[in-house]
């Protein structure tokens, strides 16, 4: 077995360590004669890991108590349904911070149920920073205001959280949740999508402060209301296990990482070589403002695109793999997610300098 | 390892060759150097099995071609929205057949939506039947006809395909999808939950004539709207992908066992064993009138329910995992899905003897 570096932007990397464990039992969990994802979802067994996965992850978010941790289906595309249908509580009008590819998608979708009100949107730069606190022109009367900390395509990442005075803060935190300490206490919701720095896709964790449940829009579809999933411990209907089983490794083993704190510091020093390599190369770019550049994922352009096909070819006949940029706007990314490991990412500077010196 | 017997209702007893090349290929699929769950859902190496899996379970089914085969998420219970959702077509009336906690179910859903008819019900009889056709009271003006084939908790089958005219017929399959061969083409639209006969839980099975997509309620979440979800071959957003290919490799193995007619034959068997078993006991007893009886959940009840703890201890400790009936009807219940093999069932019907024998 060669287990290459890979630098996917979703679905993920996964810990070596996190995949073995899931080898090692998978046809028989802890010596009880059959796999986790063969036991029904209300065995004392499983209950039990699904508990302990949720307690690793409040330890790992040092979420306070009145949160809900839930474990849903349909990936942060169902949440920008389930967000207007759950918090407009009455309300008709909600704030939105477009700052990418995704937040957009998420005001698509609001659109539908909402009076969307773009609080600030970052599209005449191309999404290459983000508004400053004083650019949010908030409305008086949202119900929520909507943003994404962390753009996978554009790899730009908020640098602060938003003041939003007593309205709901709402975050789509998929591509960078448990990469760096997050004030959970700032939120009314968090969502995120699991197959980047959770576990494999299928699942999505959706953090809500308590008082929020409760008042969903008529017509929304019992398996989108938030209560009825808290009220049911995420077992409304058959969860994805398996995922939450797996989910729950990756929480194990993040926390022998040291925690989020732990893995910050890596993430942070990861990021930094990977950015100061391509600054003073000469050869590469990111067009992100040095302040708003995402830890996590990190676009960048050859000199001459005509090279891109070649360098594609090149890096990955040299074991990196998954470098193109999202088909929507091309280029290369390379996302370092807390499995990407800091020696993934110093053989990528090295093959990206070996390129430069050959192509350059 | 000892692989133990698992009559689970649900999550269920997979192949264990399915988990073994599952466990052998985790950390590197295919000499790739990475997991299949590690690898973007719009790689081509993705792609081709997701592509593969649909083609094999068309292949087993005999989906007709005018029918788009769907990869969802959300389990039964957002079919249960999904359905009136997409298929009231601007009508207001849907006919419900009910004949166990399940149908019913997808009633209470239902009623959020559309005006439901109850076109028969067998709660009367404690669902230990299914209505005759004759009994069946169509609406003129119904947009579709919702049924059950298969009852996972009261253990009763529909022993014939409702006829039900010029109408569109629904049914909801989860609970024996691919255990005997169905004529897809008397259906507007079969539904499955993965987690009895297709793989682990976390992904649901759609198969719908196309002619009936494109024309959802008001509101309709996109993420469920079939026509979003076909015209995108079920990667609108990321999908599942480690349940998709787990599900490919259980229909790979399904092939191999001769398929569904195959394995039919097998099940047929498997049941008819246990059925006649507990009919001549004298000691067990199961309600279901004969024609109807689930060929996959074998409820039974034993002569003295003061028994029913130790029975469950003692086939536990024997090896014969998962027999306890549904929380809401007690007793017993035997799931014989494809995964559960014939010398389960007898191993199952040994230690049912013993026990008579030294309790009787």
């Amino acid at each position: 077995m060669t287990r290459l570096y890979n630098f996917c932007a979703g679905p993920a990397a996964l810990p070596l360590p996190v995949l073995e464990q899931a080898r090692d039992e998978i046809t028989d969990w802890h010596g009880k004669g059959l796999s986790i994802m063969e036991m029904s979802h209300r065995s004392k067994e499983f209950v039990a890991v699904a508990a302990q996965a949720e307690q690793d992850l409040r330890d790992l978010l040092k979420i306070p108590a009145n949160y809900k941790v839930l474990f849903m289906q349909g990936g942060a595309h169902s949440q920008f349904s389930m967000v207007p249908m759950n918090l407009l509580r009455g309300g008709k009008k909600a704030d939105y911070i477009v700052t990418g590819q995704w937040s957009k998608k998420a005001v698509g979708e609001a659109k539908r149920y909402a009076d969307v009100h773009i609080a600030a949107s970052t599209e005449g730069n191309n999404f290459t920073s983000v508004p400053a606190q004083h650019e949010l022109d908030l409305s008086a009367d949202a119900a929520y205001v909507h943003y994404c900390p962390n753009e996978t395509i554009g790899g730009v990442k908020f640098d602060y959280i938003p003041d939003v005075g007593d309205k709901v803060l709402v975050a789509d935190y998929s591509s960078s949740i448990l990469s760096e300490p997050i004030d959970v206490s700032k939120f009314g919701l968090i969502y995120a999508g699991a197959q980047k720095n959770i576990g494999p896709a299928g699942i999505c964790v959706v953090i809500v402060r308590e008082d929020l449940l409760g008042d969903t829009l008529p017509g929304t579809p019992t398996m989108f209301d938030y209560k009825v999933c808290a009220d049911n411990d995420s077992m409304y209907n058959t969860p994805p296990t398996y995922s939450w089983y797996l989910a729950g490794l990756v929480f194990q083993w993040l926390k022998a990482q040291g925690g989020v704190e732990g893995i910050a510091v890596v993430n942070h020093r990861k990021a930094a070589k990977l950015y100061d390599y391509i600054d003073n190369s000469g050869f590469y770019a990111n067009p992100v403002v040095k302040n708003n550049r995402s830890i996590m994922n990190v676009p960048f352009t050859l000199q001459d695109a005509a090279l891109d096909k070649t360098f594609l070819a090149e890096s990955e006949a040299a074991g990196l793999l998954n470098l193109a940029g999202h088909r929507s706007v091309g280029g290369m990314r390379a996302s370092i997610y807390n499995a990407v490991s800091e020696e993934a990412v110093d053989a990528l500077i090295a093959f990206m300098a070996d390129f430069a010196k050959r192509h350059g």
